[in-house]
């Protein structure tokens, strides 16, 4: 593999450009005047050097993207979407390997490496969704780390529990939830099966939850004491986490003290008009935030572009971040915090990082936040994907 | 100048592709297989065509588009951005001719043909932002149409009046206000001088609403009374109205019939995380909404792109439309609401009308908010522009 040098660029987070090598999929060095000889320049002097783009929270396998529009038919509820997911996916060939492949292409030609998708599991679909995005992932450069996901009720639909289960033995990644009160109507025991879950497996949890106001906030408790006491720390997330911005600020921060200290990550989309977590505040007190799409064009659903510096711009302007810093804490979420949610090693731009970096044609880092022009380059594990 | 027949488009609002033929600046017709001889033909066949698209709330005359990255500078309050835009306005040469042309410039682009924009006057400033307005406005086929904006407060701020008279007599078509209460501590004069002014100089009126909760909603109550007394209906609109998304459904619904009695329009822009006014509901009751940015890249926010499909995704996305009727009502506001906003005539997709057209390479209304892909081709009076 020949080496490939980029001259010129700004790495994020260094206050002046430097060069970049490549060596065998690594970076190799990182500095001013690396010598070029042997290897494959490529100039990209005023434009921005970003690691790899982390999607945090997607649905991959139900997504309709690439084909033609199709216009939301659910009702304004939680259940009707639901019910209206069920009801079409057989119509429409929900999963589609071909959907899901077409929206991994969209996503690596804008930059993201690495995606954590909850996929649906069911008695009614199985384990296809597991297995259509094993497929869909197997060709395509990007990195996907699946969560298995009760969408349909995990207490309230039996049998779910043995397929969540089947797919962490076939080697799923993580164990999801969702709105253990809201949805499942048994908050505790939701709770214990998907932790049980976890422990036994060595498998990471992510737990939906949209349950909103003192209810979600008391199943944020509930998840920061089991995480607490099992020693999960690190390897538990909550995704939306809407209940936090109706809660008064002491109470935000208590749940803010408990998530930093349990080790409990926060992932937001930002999506539609829900409440955004406060961002700002999770960092400072250091819990990992990480942020995702959600939903790309589905029965959910027909917005979302795949691509995460949209995506960290939608997270930027819902918590009415207007300074440069502000603006790069969203950045930060579709990047290194992405990458502490699902524990990858060697991620960054750091010598002896794994070269998978991402080139923004624009000066800055809260720039490319807001403008989100077209990636000029894409490189995955040193290969250049995209140029 | 040679007719235009655009072949094969579907024309929004339309159940199949027609074509449109355009001559001396006017649709003259709209149908199936009309005859193109001494036309220049252009193929649109499998795409939408709008009517011109209106940006019904921006503020032109601060913006710092097409220089380079400027971070914001303000802390989080309202009155720390006004003392900070005071403060780097000559800094940053606000107003500035060029930039305002190359915002012009990008919004035409983007297929926006109209465009109501609030423009600061104070003792300060005087009218230099309403004449480089004016000069960049000549220079660019977008219609643009002023708000003398007492941006930096009105009572509380000694010879500001004057100045709106002066700018009326220049020949601006609008009277601006700013939060009668919050910011300028008089509600009641402060509408007294401005509904003066409107009344006096047969003008629009276009006042800044963010005052939220009940003081906004009584504000509100302020405004219908004042224009249905004064039977200046249909002139007169309110801007943000952040205080509709704070009070109760029925405060909401009697403010709503007051709106449409009065003929009171309300623009919004869906900005950061202010709550967005009931779109549907004043829609259903009759009431013009209209849409636009806001401030685009300047010392108010770094974000705003001047892409009025993609501003209405934004208004769409943020009042949790999924179906495709409910998201065609942003596109309604960022199309015929502003129109009506302005009071323009000849606009639209019917024979007599404007040729105002925008062309988007995509099959349906909803999909072209929702994607809001680069437009295919923007014709101006007949004239196109960009292709």
């Amino acid at each position: 593999m020949t080496d490939v040098l980029l001259r010129g660029g700004l790495p994020w987070g260094l206050s002046a450009p430097a060069d970049i090598l490549v060596r065998d999929g690594l970076i190799h060095s990182v500095g001013q005047g690396i010598d070029a000889q042997g290897s494959l320049v490529v100039d990209i002097a005023g434009q921005l050097v970003l690691p790899g783009l982390v999607e945090g929270h997607c649905h991959l396998d139900k997504t309709l993207y690439g084909g033609p529009w199709v216009p939301h038919s659910a009702d304004d509820t939680l259940a009707g979407r639901i019910g209206n997911d069920l009801g079409r996916r057989a119509e429409l060939g929900v999963p589609s390997v071909e959907r899901i492949g077409a929206l991994l292409t969209r996503m690596s030609e804008a930059g993201t490496t690495h995606v954590r998708t909850h996929t649906d599991i069911d008695p009614l679909v199985g384990l296809r969704g597991v297995e259509a995005v094993r497929e869909a992932a197997a060709r395509s450069p990007v990195e996907v780390r699946q969560v298995a996901f009760p969408q349909h009720g995990l207490l309230t639909n039996p049998g779910t529990a043995e397929l969540l289960e089947e797919a962490l033995k076939s080697g799923v990644e993580a164990v999801g939830g969702l709105d253990p009160a809201g949805i499942d109507r048994d908050p505790v025991r939701h709770l214990d099966v998907i932790f049980g879950l976890a422990e036994r497996y060595g498998a990471h949890l992510d737990i939906h939850l949209h349950d909103g106001g003192s209810l979600g906030g008391w199943e944020l408790e509930l998840i920061i004491e089991r995480t607490r006491v099992l020693g999960l720390g690190g390897r538990v997330a909550v995704s939306h986490a809407y209940a936090f911005g109706q809660l008064d600020e002491a109470y935000q921060h208590r749940l803010i003290q408990g998530l930093a200290e349990a080790g409990v990550a926060v992932v937001t989309g930002a999506v539609y008009s829900f409440p955004v977590p406060p961002v700002k505040r999770l960092r400072a007190a250091g819990v990992t935030v990480a942020c995702g799409h959600d939903g790309i064009r589905d029965l959910w659903g027909p917005y979302g572009s795949g691509d995460m510096l949209e995506r960290a711009m939608h997270v930027a302007y819902r918590s009415t971040f207007r300074g440069d810093e502000d603006i790069e804490l969203a950045l930060e979420a579709a990047t290194y915090g992405g990458a502490r949610l699902l524990g990858l090693e060697g991620y960054g731009l750091a010598a002896g990082d794994r070269a998978d970096l991402v080139v923004v044609p624009c000066g800055g880092a809260a720039e490319a936040v807001v403008v989100h022009p077209g990636r000029s380059l894409v490189m995955k594990d040193g290969v250049v994907l995209h140029n």
